[in-house]
């Protein structure tokens, strides 16, 4: 089929199995239940951009895999223009939709990680996991589907590993073994996009030891496959993309994240890329964190950009020029090019994989994930700075009061400003939505949090060499050791 | 009466003409309503602690005025001593409720800043504003009652004044005078605790000038009087309040802000305490900015101790030590310390107005409204890096979720780490409320920006005075004087 | 005598023992020469002031103990005012010179350590030492003498206690005990003002334990005792100060700090005010630690203050109104409140100890000493933006080129800019003499380090209450253990 | 010749006519006064470094231009790969000497901006700049040399442009033009490594106007031209250069910055490149301001990596695992990522210009340089932190004080801690020299201030873009207009 319509893809998801569930309720049909339709709306515009003259390349790549073109969200980035188109994608993504279409995102991300770790693990192992994903993957590519990814497990107690938990399914796990596939059990949680997805590419959630060997698996199934339901989890003022009316400023997209429950689900063999290889699990998890980090500050700095265009929606709707909040609105721009700047470094000083995805520089893509844990947090609140009280907690009476026959006309009179009360509501609602509404996305722990980072960020970083470097300078030789050690 | 029991405090709102809206609907009972219950909840807790022994002395202080005990929410603080402990009662009332309890803070502030005013705008024209005031206050005190204060006008455009504006409604303003009293028109916005109150004590929103007499206006009116309509202001996840379950974490309070609508409400003369005295206008301001200021510190410091513990829970629940999180919790706990102390400081730097009311230092106290509209950000971020993802943006499914009989099982087991899911969630909620949810009080533009707070602090520093000291220390004589000026 | 002037003072120290050295010489007359004559000419204006009707109430103050004013650095701090009034006098000196005068206040803040020790110590084991420090005092302030304040130990190793070092002597001790007195040996380091000084009081560096009773002393000597010898550590840019000429910007103090070798120096007992006593010395540490970190945020404001005035300085000499500067201003301005703030407070929220002195607030006088680790630093850099290139790191020619008969009037037409050459040098100069240069006082480490002060923030914090308060918001009963625990 | 030994290096410079002055003193030998020796030592390094197999790739390049291997200091970037290993040599570079060797890369970054702007010019207007510029660098390249690069004119009152001065010279210019070339005159001040160059390539200070032809000037001069003059400026602790012992801990390399007088000085026609063409000098100045600001994130992170060495060999010689100040080194090494990244960023984003120079993104490279103003100060005081207190000040006596025969055995007991107190107090230097010492490149104003910087991103952000974004996502038609504008 290759690079399908928006009308496409939503008929698509309406032909699914419904298995998605909110408020204890079975939605029929995701594209317009008002607690998913925002989701698949937010994805349904990248479909979109694929087919208008303008974006197209934006958001499609051509495929050797194929012989033709493909969605960059199903292809491997080969070469450091390929990774920096990746970012800019996902920074125009988030401009466009105002928030995350992780539905795409992860997954691709998790391929990419896989591509290498397949193509590592067969050689060293005779296996012929990368063909099966090669295979997958031409298939995907021309089907052209939204495929999330899938990597956080329950994890119950964080002080112990998988196989020490009191329930082994509190990590995904292989329940059994047959002869054409495999038994799963266990949850991911948090996955960005499930609703949206038509395809779920699971992850080792974490690198695991020996004896481990069953909660060592990565494949892609069918969202509605057989024994998988996804609950969708509420977030900030969630039910509000229920509702009608301007409280619900974004028109365009939004993200809903799921809890995915394997209930005993079979995955045939040839969509099986790892199976029991414990020792491949820290690089398949590294492989994926190198590029996710990197591309973030991509989504971040996108969404950083609504956020300074909402400021100035709502200074302007005051009456007050954009201008007497210059300084704001660089350290605004700054934080916005530095979570970008610093992924697209990572990307630049990364290398090819033997297997052909570039993979983006360890120490820098951790680096970047810190600044996204604390850069979108100050951006935030210059917004709100900017934007007055009305925006900072969205205090404003409802868009049902604004209509009110008896004081509605009274609101709307105290209400406008610079502009008329339903414009400036607008405006304010959309500072709100993005800094204390449902449009946050959740990014400081997606993707690992800030602390797993500085620890990759000590062991990527040469302090020994520093050292080794100073006392040089201070002639001081041989450098100074660590204390207790010769 | 003096010193009413919660159970006193709630009927009384329940005899009030309800005027009280949310959602295009009149509340009949805000005790009971769940737009608005956590809020009358909130508040009753501060009656409650005046019942009981171990909480009394931080609630209630012997009133000179009437001879015996009065809450410390209505009366005037004399000394540092008094003052200080209002600040401690701020603090304590967050660590009870969770969040504001501000239907009887902003009241007490804006009864300071008119004892002052009114003491010396008598002096200098012969008025009798002093005792009207002490009078409703003895009487406000005797009937214990809940006041809210009340600023904020809409303002409309805000590069104009109130007599510049398209419609002179745009802040509230007197439409006609008359023998017993005045006729007021206009709103005051974004009003906390509203709901919760039983008067509100109304105070210019800004200094005025020549030719703005009919906004030049102070007074006390019942929440019910006739002409005066509230709605209550959405706020991030405010729906959740009117859920059961424990997707709505807080079992003990809340906050809501109201519109107040006032269309042609009469005020008699005895409660009016400013009319057209365009001159005090600015003293005004100055005088409900120095102890808002000051007092602040300790509320967000308060909210900031929940958030601590908050983030302790969390980390438990997932069978983490605190102790892995010492840095960040230092971190939080100065954050509270400092809006606090900078507050206390203003206190121990402000000194006695010879009306007998303590006014805090300028200085001091806008330097605090700047740490408060930014370390509680911080905190607030902390807590979310400590408590991790599924608190960061509380994605977990609901409460109606966990009780599904298809997969409600599933979803607790899964939900479950060290503590059980029930526990578990709540704790997660508890952050999520705390941070992105209805329980943060929007405390950046409450009580005026923090723009406006630099402006204060330019003009309280004594620059000049910095540049003669250092001049002398170089040995440049004169000073170096500001180019082009002689 | 009581209440010097600067003559006698200098004369004072005319007539001491000559034992205070700088580059391998012996400085014969302290108050001439040029490596310690700032320091003195800095001490001296404490002197002057107290002569000086303006000043005096801020420098002197009535002293029971002698029936007559003396020196507030020689005075213990009764109540809040009296504490008040030394964060006052500490940022004013600093005001008044551009740094510290610590010969004086670490003396004072010793004394009122011990002032409070020896207090409970009698109380607890009937000895004498509270008569004895009383007499010692009561001589002290009749003298007027400028005491230093001594207690940090070279210390050798860090992860070892004094008893444990390979060298005991790397904390003073007491070698021998005698009748009437005992002999210290070991060093005290980096020691504020010790030139300027005419006593030395020692305490502990530490909180020692059972079989450490020989570092355990406190005494007072004079600074020109038998066996002490003072070498005057090297500091950035010191040698400026033995220049003549304007790249040594200070022309009226400065700071120099000493290195205190105790070659088995003889105390008599009536100068010792612990002997042995190590249960004793935890809580020496605290009473001394508790107002100086709360009154040095008062010295780091004033010289924040200067920083503000030098900055403004330049910016006016590159033909520039500060007004363009004025967000970075108020930054600074917020900074030096901040530390002068939360100190104010910690004072503010401290109590009357039954000895009659004063202690500050544990928590926020901590708290402070993570700001003056901080802020002052960014003040700086501040100072250093708005002054630009030449002040950043001094950058210009040497006086001694501004002077060549060759090139130096092409200079000082270069250096010129909307003032002439020589005011725009001092300028600068002073610029970098506050932020690079000798003006640097090295709050970070002195009285201790920021991380020691993080452990009394978590010893003092109350997170186990915090978590409860938490807890009960949340429903949450009983309160989630600490992992581990029951 | 091509690229020269050290010793070729530096028998070049001394047979230069002298004209270096510092102190007042003419310097005969460059290479061996103390006031410039290290300087010339750092610069040395670098041709060692071209002789040496090891790190050859680093600092040499092949040159179509002269079909040989040449300096990259004296290179044109052509691509990201020649960008991101200039970015690295200059990382490098701080490395290996601790501090600046601007005297070639601020040369070579001119040499940049002006390749493309003769370029254009040249296109434009039928000159022969572009020729001109390549034969000079041909040669330049053969004769491997040391270019510096000036800019920074006195400039005199900041609010005057160039010809509104006074006094015209205040900004260099061209005094009278000859067939044969221009005399100039004027000063460029602040000239990092002057002493260390061969030659000086001057590009205007900024951006000129109509009637400002003789401001308008770019060109290349041998640093002893006839009529130039050099004067070193002062440094914070410039003076420990000159002595011998280890208060001096460089061993390796330093940094100076000259102020050059131009008297009359003539330039002959084939060594300029700009002459009146008042239109493209904005375009030079932002040419010259790209690279700089992205490559100068490459220096801050390799003095950077020198400040952790030396943090963590004063931690073990206190005794200390630098495992302690694991969270500290974390956030230094982000520092340092940050600035480097954030420069290769804006390489990555660059492109090339059509005379095949890379121009790296103006947006990134200016947010840089906002990072390069702030970060290198915070990782400053996270070593004076993990450092302590002798550190921080270098608060410790002088070299000649430690082998005092009567007291320099006391202070080396004293001063010896986990190792002897030479290895401690040459650590304990080397921490001051980098954070308060002659260490300090003063890189916050170095290619022009973080606020100009900030004008660059108001430029090249895109806020109404950003506004029109939002204002879509809202539904908000049109976009609201900036008040005051249709």
């Amino acid at each position: 089929m290759a690079l399908r319509t928006p009308e496409q893809y939503k008929a698509a998801l309406q032909q699914m199995r419904p298995n998605v569930y909110k408020f204890g309720e079975l939605i029929k049909d995701v594209t317009t239940h008002p607690a998913t339709r925002r989701t698949i709306e937010g994805h349904a515009q990248i479909f979109k951009a694929g087919q208008c003259e303008k974006h197209r390349d934006r958001v499609i790549v051509f495929s050797d895999l194929i012989g033709e073109n493909a969605s960059r969200y199903l292809a491997i980035a080969r070469n450091l223009d390929d990774f920096i188109a990746i970012c800019k994608m996902k920074r125009w993504a988030f401009q466009l939709t105002g928030t995350c279409t992780g539905g795409r995102c992860v997954g691709g991300n998790a391929i990419s990680a896989m591509w290498a770790t397949t193509y590592d693990l067969d050689k060293k192992q005779g296996t012929d996991y990368h063909n099966r994903l090669r295979s997958w993957l031409a298939d995907a590519q021309r089907r052209d589907i939204t495929c999330c990814g899938a990597l956080t497990d329950p994890k119950g107690d964080r002080t112990k590993t998988p196989s020490q938990q009191s329930d082994p399914d509190m990590n995904l796990r292989v329940v059994s073994r047959r002869p054409d596939g495999v038994v799963v059990r266990g949850a991911k949680i948090m996955i960005a996009g499930a609703a949206a997805a038509e395809e779920v590419f699971v992850l080792p959630g974490a690198a695991y030891k020996e004896g481990e060997e069953d909660w060592s698996i990565a494949f892609a199934v069918p969202r509605d496959a057989d024994g998988l339901t996804v609950v969708e989890a509420r977030r900030p003022s969630d039910t509000r993309d229920m509702e009608d009316g301007i409280d619900n400023p974004n028109r365009i997209g939004g993200i809903t994240q799921g809890y995915l429950l394997f209930e005993d689900v079979f995955v045939p063999n040839n969509r099986i890329f790892l199976n029991g290889e414990v020792g491949a699990t820290l690089q398949t998890v590294m492989n994926f964190i190198m590029p996710y980090r990197a591309a973030i500050g991509g989504c971040v700095a996108g969404q950083g950009d609504i956020k300074i265009g909402a400021a100035i929606l709502m200074a302007r709707a005051n009456g007050i020029s954009s201008k007497v909040f210059k300084d704001k609105l660089v350290q605004m721009q700054i934080n916005n090019e530095t979570t970008y700047g610093v992924g697209i470094a990572a990307a630049a000083l990364g290398k090819a994989h033997p297997s052909g995805v570039w993979i983006p520089d360890a120490l820098l893509a951790n680096v970047n994930k810190t600044h996204v844990a604390t850069l979108p947090y100050e951006t935030s609140r210059l917004a709100q700075e900017i934007a007055g009280g009305i925006a900072e907690t969205g205090c404003m009476p409802s868009s049902i009061d604004l209509e009110s026959p008896t004081y509605g006309a009274s609101l709307k009179k105290y209400l406008g400003a610079a502009v008329d009360a339903d414009t400036r509501v607008r405006a304010a609602r959309l500072v709100e939505w993005l800094t204390i509404g449902s449009g946050v996305p959740g990014c400081m722990h997606g993707g690992g949090s800030p602390d797993g980072a500085k620890l990759v960020i000590c062991s990527r970083s040469d302090w020994e060499g520093s050292t080794e470097l100073a006392a040089r300078i201070a002639g001081i030789s041989p450098p100074i050791a660590e204390p207790g050690t010769k």
